[in-house]
């Protein structure tokens, strides 16, 4: 993936990573992201759930929604995704921040008609929501199929950035503590709607998340 | 704030939410937010962090910056918000999702130049990441001031979306388990830098967390 003028990060340029690997796991470890697009001249941004396959990037919703429609119109959209890692605690308010990873692409979306992509990008999406999960599910209906739109926007260009490690503090104030607070999302027990035994993709998910 | 065209929720109208305190609720719980804006007509978003002081929401950062430079000219912006509460097992694809919730702000930024909205701003997003630390530093000096630029957008439109509670399943697949993996950020044991006592902010926070 090149970088291009539009996705050098200008600022802090030592936090700016481009490589593929690096964007790709950003945004599968993303559980959401943000689509942001041009209304009337004006900017959108709407949060939705997202999947990748390659250098592809999928989203799904209602074949009604706004989103959607605007997504698979072919016009130039934005999407960005971030998480949290971390709170900087500085010597000072000025060098206080947080530790993250974030990445923003560009493309253009189009609509999957192609019945083996719609299935295939639907498959990643339930994955991307929770691994092993699919194949736990019988097929989707045809009903299912047909209300669900996916929209499949080929990955034009990308950056990453990223802030890790402790405060990069200025000279002084050196009796002040300072230092992070790691951050970390960690899932409860699981709520059943009924007494059926645990799914492998639920004990999975809560056996190999980060202890707190 | 009134729900105008733009900030309706169209799809799964029972998920929107307008009411002020819902919208402020989450977007000050966001540890941060993406910020769109229409560039030689194209849509760019970009993460950064925020804080909101009544019906203004406040970004920070470098005076050379992009971000804060589009944000200062009195373009339109659009700021979205996302905090992700569960995962949603349904027992089909179709129905899979999450819990969350989140918020879309439009407004025009402004570049404050005024000293005590200035500081006021720059204590409101130190406060933002980590709540009583502030008052544990000394005041920015001259320099940390100048090097910090601070726009405001007054929120003109607002919504939000929540979705919380079990998966909504169609009739059928009775045998198969569905129900909800909670999520919660939770923080792990301060890194300090040195060896100095624990500050109050950084102990209050660890303690107010969630447990997982």
């Amino acid at each position: 993936m090149e970088s291009t003028p539009r996705t050098t990060v200008r600022r802090l340029a030592d936090r700016g990573r481009y490589d593929t690997a690096t964007v790709h796991a950003i945004l599968d470890a993303a559980p959401a992201c943000t689509v942001a697009f041009v209304e009337e001249g004006a900017p959108v941004a709407i949060p939705t759930i997202h999947a990748r396959l390659d250098e592809v990037l999928y989203l799904h919703g209602s074949p009604a929604s706004r989103l959607l429609t605007v997504a698979a119109s072919g016009e130039e959209l934005c999407v960005a995704a971030t998480l949290i890692d971390g709170i900087v605690v500085a010597r000072s308010a000025f060098n206080s921040s947080l530790n993250y990873r974030s990445v923003v692409l560009f493309g253009r979306g189009r609509l999957v008609t192609d019945l083996d992509e719609k299935l295939a990008a639907m498959r990643a999406v339930t994955e991307h929501i929770l691994p092993g999960r699919w194949d736990e599910l019988r097929a989707p209906t045809s009903k299912e199929i047909a209300g669900t739109a996916i929209v499949a926007m080929p990955i034009e260009e990308a950056s990453a950035k990223v802030r890790s490690g402790p405060p990069k503090d200025d000279e002084g104030d050196a009796a002040i503590w300072s230092g992070v607070i790691p951050l970390r999302t960690v899932p409860g027990e699981p709520l059943p709607e009924r007494d059926l035994p645990t799914p492998e993709s639920v004990a999975a998910f809560v056996r190999s998340a980060p202890s707190a």
